[in-house]
């Protein structure tokens, strides 16, 4: 028999597994213990920014964001460290312009960042391009990313010829990323081999599930019989429900045959045994869901949105119009164009779901859907519908663009610099403008109290002082740079003669 | 493209399900509301009756079993209704004269049985051949089982060779019965090609695993695309830890294969909407193990025997020798000839790997590890360890058999009903013969107490009377039929020049 083909493996426990599972809620310090052997496990990367980490460093932790990524790249100098980029949004949820994009990247890729996976919620190139050309110049790997998706509109040829485009742009290596858990067996397995045959074999492709429906590590073994090179779990003890699947059992899933990972099982039980102490402290932002879901692949809604769905309904006194809600999304997203459901576009759609449900299809529009309809997020996959772009553009007084959305925006980096730097607690370094750009009241708030150091809100942590505004909520917070703070929005809706708070809270 | 192969389903709701997750605690009530949903989802049987349930029902539930078996045909008539049965052990945990196998086999027959799945922990054919001719005579589908387990005497070729016989002996499919999610998908693979190969296509092969390890759905993908026929599933909100895979995703998991189920996910999701609303309700029995253990593929110990090792270790004030347990667990079996660890051997081999790292190895025997030294469960696939053997005979007092132990037993069906009859409330039915046959203790304080009606113990049912000495324990618990009904084996141990009480609760 020949040597078994090594299939590489990202780990996710650092960013995606505790944001799936705890609201994005674990401290550095927790981590710390579990480094050396995540560095000398044999992990191609480990994934360990981005995403809501950010967000949820200055906003919960009271924790410098690049002070965090400084100190993984000091205890795991043998892995390359990654980090995943929402493309023009950066980590942030709006689009920033390209001087912001170039500079974030760079400093990323200074501080430690080796890949950057960079994708767009709406799959719109236009929204991808900057962050790669950025990455490109900074010698690091750039990844280009699918967000994976259903609908009559997306086909495995039109995900190939995303993935060309991305190649065309610069991308190293091709991501699958299937946040909702929607990526089935056979589908991955033809996509795979549709992208292996179309980009040539040398052209790495990587696979990243969620567990949430239960069928994907099925689907991540039809990937890598497909020829995936790489594909993404995380340890054990914080796997499986909205997380992912446990990175020791697709070691053993892959027992016999002609594929092998080269994975140290003695460390990943090690590892596993720290974080099977750690999750226990942060047990009141554990998700809801811990089972499996398989009703997403109608609603297509991720897990951690439904729960807060369902919470926001009981406050309305609505609970039981939940079913009425996930059969709303569909239609919601059809009239959008059919966007993949990440982060933003999840929350925008369920939101207008739930209005849609209360008050009647579109008698109350949200700013943010209105901006979906009109184009300010990007385009869609397919036509979006031609009566609610008009009821948008009443809504929200703004004509529908055509254009990427970043090349309405001004240069803004020096504007942000100034204000940065009059604020108390800034350090005067490019990465505190970023922090700023970003988020720029809860920078602001964080500037002021970040001698404090580091606030674990684990609950053996007890003693120590946690931010008392510290809302118990998903870290994926929305901030528009420019409102007030908020990690819920709250509407005031009139329904059957009296007036609704309507709080939506983003996952 | 041609029509997809229909991949049948057995469901594990109604048994194993529940004790694998709830030491088989659910009443016949709280299963009621779902049993039309699933008798119309177009599942291939049910699994609802034998294994712990029998014991659980007069132990625990002051239910009749029988009753409960009599409902469950009542309200799905149109689904073949399957049971577990242990071979010469029939529901109970020792072996039974041949006539009280005939017997018990005619009447779960006549009270609804249509698949009998028989069983024996050491895969010992001769333990096996009474009951499948027994089914035969009723008529009843008679389906022989490899208990799968790994070890160096355990080989495709061996298992193979097992199966041919059990064809000999008339079972009219195979199961592979993978008890402590051991079932690996290449071996799935192989294992169920290479039963296909040597029995013909039309022989039916079913695969039982549970999910423990996280790997088991691929192996289910892997068996099906050996050619599998039927695979055994569980309710997504009954399912996954130590129990098995969620139904639904097998079904989604499917989807675009040449292979589809005939199941209505219409009826599934009400099915998994009534379990979800019951679990909670058994809160206090659910298995600690939540998450994948990929650790149980080296001690082979399943699951829920793990978390009563702790508890027990726990008491001694020996929790952190757990993982000496654990290590000490191969050799022992490896002495034991490599038994596969299902019910009654895991119990017997765990117990004694507690004894040997606490007392030392083999200072300590208990009884029913002698017996199982000298042959009084059957023949094991390995030679066993002669200075064990030896050990056994000098601490037992007993001589080696190689004969089949049921051979040792004398008629005893005449002695079995002259007692029960004499006993306040039984009803005279040669059900209640064979109830008392089972479990003596047990059964008699039930007759007395019959006219009580069921109990159920979940949380909401806190008003009924619950039944004061059922401990909480798991359900499966041991009764030889002569001593004292034990649902945990107590021993006094001298360590350390101290008495300690060891106390063994089976899994």
């Amino acid at each position: 028999m020949s040597m078994p083909k090594t299939i590489d493996v990202t780990e996710l426990i650092l960013r995606d597994a505790h944001q799936s599972l705890m609201a994005t809620r674990m401290a550095t310090e927790d981590m710390i213990p579990a480094c050396e052997d995540l560095d000398r496990a044999g992990f191609w990367s480990l994934e360990c920014w981005g995403g809501a980490t950010f967000d949820s460093c200055i906003r919960f932790l009271n924790e410098d964001p690049w002070e965090r990524l400084r100190t993984f790249k000091r205890l795991m100098p043998n892995t390359p460290l990654q980090m995943l980029l929402r493309g023009q949004n950066l980590v942030g949820y709006r689009h920033y312009e390209d001087g912001v994009v170039d500079r974030f990247v760079q400093k990323a890729a200074e501080n430690g960042i080796d890949v950057f996976r960079v994708f767009d919620a709406l799959n719109d190139i236009r929204n991808l391009g900057r962050a790669l050309e950025a990455v490109r110049r900074t010698g690091k790997h750039a990844q280009g990313t699918i967000s994976y998706t259903t609908s009559p509109f997306h086909t495995v040829a039109g995900f190939v010829k995303l993935a060309v485009q991305l190649r065309e742009l610069g991308a190293d290596s091709i991501c699958i990323k299937d946040m909702a858990a929607l990526l089935k067996p056979q589908p991955a397995y033809d996509l795979v081999r549709a992208l292996k045959t179309a980009l040539g074999d040398e052209v790495r492709v990587h696979v990243h599930v969620h567990a949430t429906t239960g069928v994907t590590l099925v689907s991540l073994m039809k990937a890598i019989e497909a020829g995936a090179d790489c594909v993404d779990t995380a340890i054990s003890s914080m796997s499986l429900g909205p997380g992912h699947n446990p990175t020791e059992s697709l070691v053993e899933m892959l027992d016999g045959t002609p594929y092998a990972t080269r994975l140290d099982k003695a460390r990943l039980l090690r590892i596993k045994e720290h974080f099977a102490k750690i999750r226990p402290l942060y047990t009141e932002f554990l998700s809801n869901i811990t089972g499996v879901e398989t009703e997403i692949f109608q609603s297509q809604i991720p897990g951690g949105m439904i729960s807060n769905m369902e919470s926001q309904l009981k406050q309305q006194g609505a609970a039981d119009r939940i079913k009425e809600v996930l059969a709303e999304v569909p239609h919601v997203r059809r009239d959008a164009g059919y966007p993949p459901l990440v982060t933003p576009s999840s929350q925008i759609v369920g939101t207008q779901a739930v209005f849609n449900v209360m008050m009647g299809r579109y008698k109350v529009m949200t700013g943010e859907f209105a901006d979906l309809m009109l184009g300010y997020y990007g385009d869609a996959i397919a036509p979006r519908d031609t009566e609610v772009i008009e009821l948008a553009h009443k809504h929200a007084r703004k004509e529908p663009i055509t254009c990427r959305p970043a090349d309405l925006l001004k240069p803004e980096w020096d504007g942000l610099r100034a204000q940065a730097m009059a604020l108390d607690g800034c350090n005067g370094t490019e990465e505190d403008v970023l922090t700023y750009a970003m988020f720029p009241q809860v920078a602001t708030k964080f500037f002021g109290r970040r001698h404090d150091g580091p606030q674990n809100v684990g609950k053996e942590a007890a003693a120590r002082p946690v931010a008392k505004d510290a809302p118990k909520t998903a870290a994926a917070a929305v901030d528009d740079g420019q409102g007030p703070v908020r990690s819920e929005i709250t509407y005031d809706v009139k329904f059957g003669g009296r007036t609704h708070k309507v709080t939506v809270t983003p996952a």
